[in-house]
C-alpha cells in the first residue's frame, strides 16, 4: 500500500450558510491531496498530462461524518491499496487536525487514458514508480 | 417515485484543462437540480431552514461516463425512488440535452436535522408534501 | 450600447458563512452573463474558440452594496457602452428581481487573442455584429 | 506599512479551459493570503468573527498580466500602505515562485461591521494590533 497525509487549512470560500464546508470541496481538497501524493512519488501530473497520458475521474464518492469549519487545519490521509492496473482507485480520511475526529471518508477511481484519449492500462513508468513506493501492510 | 428534470447550461468556470467539467462541479449541478425540484413540490429549502430544519448532505456519490462540455446544455433527472424516513436519497442522471447522452450519474443521501441540530425523522409537513407529489411507477 | 438582462438563482454553493453570496461568486454570474449576451447577439464563445481567437479577462471590478441571499432571483444586468477596438470593455449592475435593489456593480475588460495567442484588434466578424445590435443611448 | 508572503500550489480546479487560473480564483487567493496575514499578526479572522464584528469585502479589483499554471507554486504578496479608520484597503501581488514574473495584482477594501451588522470604525484591539506590527517604508 501507499499512503500519504495531506494537510491544509479551511478557508472562508469553502465554507456554507451552516458553517461547514459545502459538500462538494472535499472532492477539490481530494484532488489537492493525491496530486501532492503523486508528485512526492515522483509523478508530477503536470508531467503525466505532458507525456501525452491522462488520469480522469471515473467515480467519486464521500460520506461526511461532521463538518470541517473555517479556519481549522485537516488532514487528508490519501491510500492507494491495490496496485493499479487499468484503474487506479486512491481512499481518502479527512481528520480534523486538532480533534483527531474523522470528518469524511472518500475514494476516487480513475482511468488511464493514452496519447489517443483511449482507455489504457497503467503505463509501465506509472506502474514501476507505484512499486518502488509500495509497503506491504 | 417523484421525478424532475432541472435543465442548466455549462459555463467556462466549470471546465478544466482537459475541456470537460471539472469532477467536483456534478455535485454542484446536483444542489440546484433538487433544490428547484423540492421548490416546485412546495418544499423551498430556505422556507425548511427558516423553521429551523436541515438537509445536510451524510453521502455523495458520481461516476462520470463522458464530459460535458463549455456551453452544453445539460440535464439533471433527480429521482425520488423512496419515501424518507430519517434520509432522503435522491439519485441523478446528468444528460447532454441535445445528444441524449448519459453523462454521469450519481447520488445523495440526506439527513433531517432538527432545530437543536439533532438527527431526526423527516419533518410531517415535508412526508406529507412527499405523499402529494407521489406517483407509483 | 449593447444592454442585457441575465437572470440567475442563488445556489447554496454560492453562500458563505455570512449568509450572503461569496465576493468572488459575483464574477462567476458575470461569466454566464456576458457569455449569453454574446451568444444572443450571435456571437456564441464556443464558435469564438473554435476559430482559434479567445477573449481573456485583463482586469475585473466589483462593488458590493448588499448581499445576496439564498434562492434569491438576481438580474445581472450587462452594458457595452464603447465600441471595442483592442479591448473590450462589459458593466455589470446586479440587482435584486424582487427587491429591484442594486446588490453590486462591476466591469471586466477583455482582450483580443489571435490564433498565435498574440493580441489583436477586435476580428471583423465580431466587430460587425456590435454594430448590428448597437442602439445609441 | 504591513507586508506578508503567502505561497500556495495551483490546483487543477483552478485551471479552466486556456490553460490557465480561471479569473475569479485570484480572489480566492486573496481571501487564503490576507486571512493569513492577519492570523500571523494576531487577529484570527475566526476569533473577530467570534467576538461579533465581521470585516466583509466592499470592492474587489484585479488586473491579470499573465497566467498561472497547473501546479505552479505562486507567492500572494500582500500590503497594507494605510492604517485603517472605517474602512481596510488590502493590495496583492501575485508572482511566480520560479520565474519570479507578476501574474496579476489586485486590491480589496473591507468595512468593519461591529455586532448589529452596522458599519463602524476598526475595534481598537485590531488598531492596536496594526500598530503594533507597523513599519515605516
Amino acid at each position: 500500500m501507499i499512503t500519504y497525509n495531506f494537510k491544509t487549512r479551511i478557508r472562508y470560500r469553502d465554507i456554507d450558510k451552516m458553517g461547514i464546508v459545502y459538500y462538494s470541496r472535499y472532492y477539490e481538497f481530494f484532488e489537492a491531496a493525491r496530486t501532492d501524493m503523486l508528485r512526492e512519488m515522483g509523478l508530477a501530473y503536470s508531467d503525466f498530462e505532458a507525456s501525452g497520458y491522462a488520469l480522469p475521474v471515473i467515480e467519486s464518492h464521500c460520506k461526511y461524518f461532521t463538518g470541517a469549519k473555517f479556519d481549522e487545519m485537516i488532514i487528508v490521509k490519501c491510500d492507494i491499496f491495490e496496485k493499479p492496473k487499468a484503474r487506479l482507485k486512491i481512499e481518502y480520511e479527512v481528520l480534523g487536525e486538532k480533534s483527531g475526529e474523522i470528518i469524511a471518508t472518500g475514494h476516487t477511481v480513475h482511468a488511464f487514458l493514452n496519447k489517443k484519449g483511449r482507455a489504457c492500462r497503467a503505463p509501465k513508468h506509472f506502474l514501476s514508480i507505484v512499486s518502488l513506493h509500495w509497503e506491504d501492510k
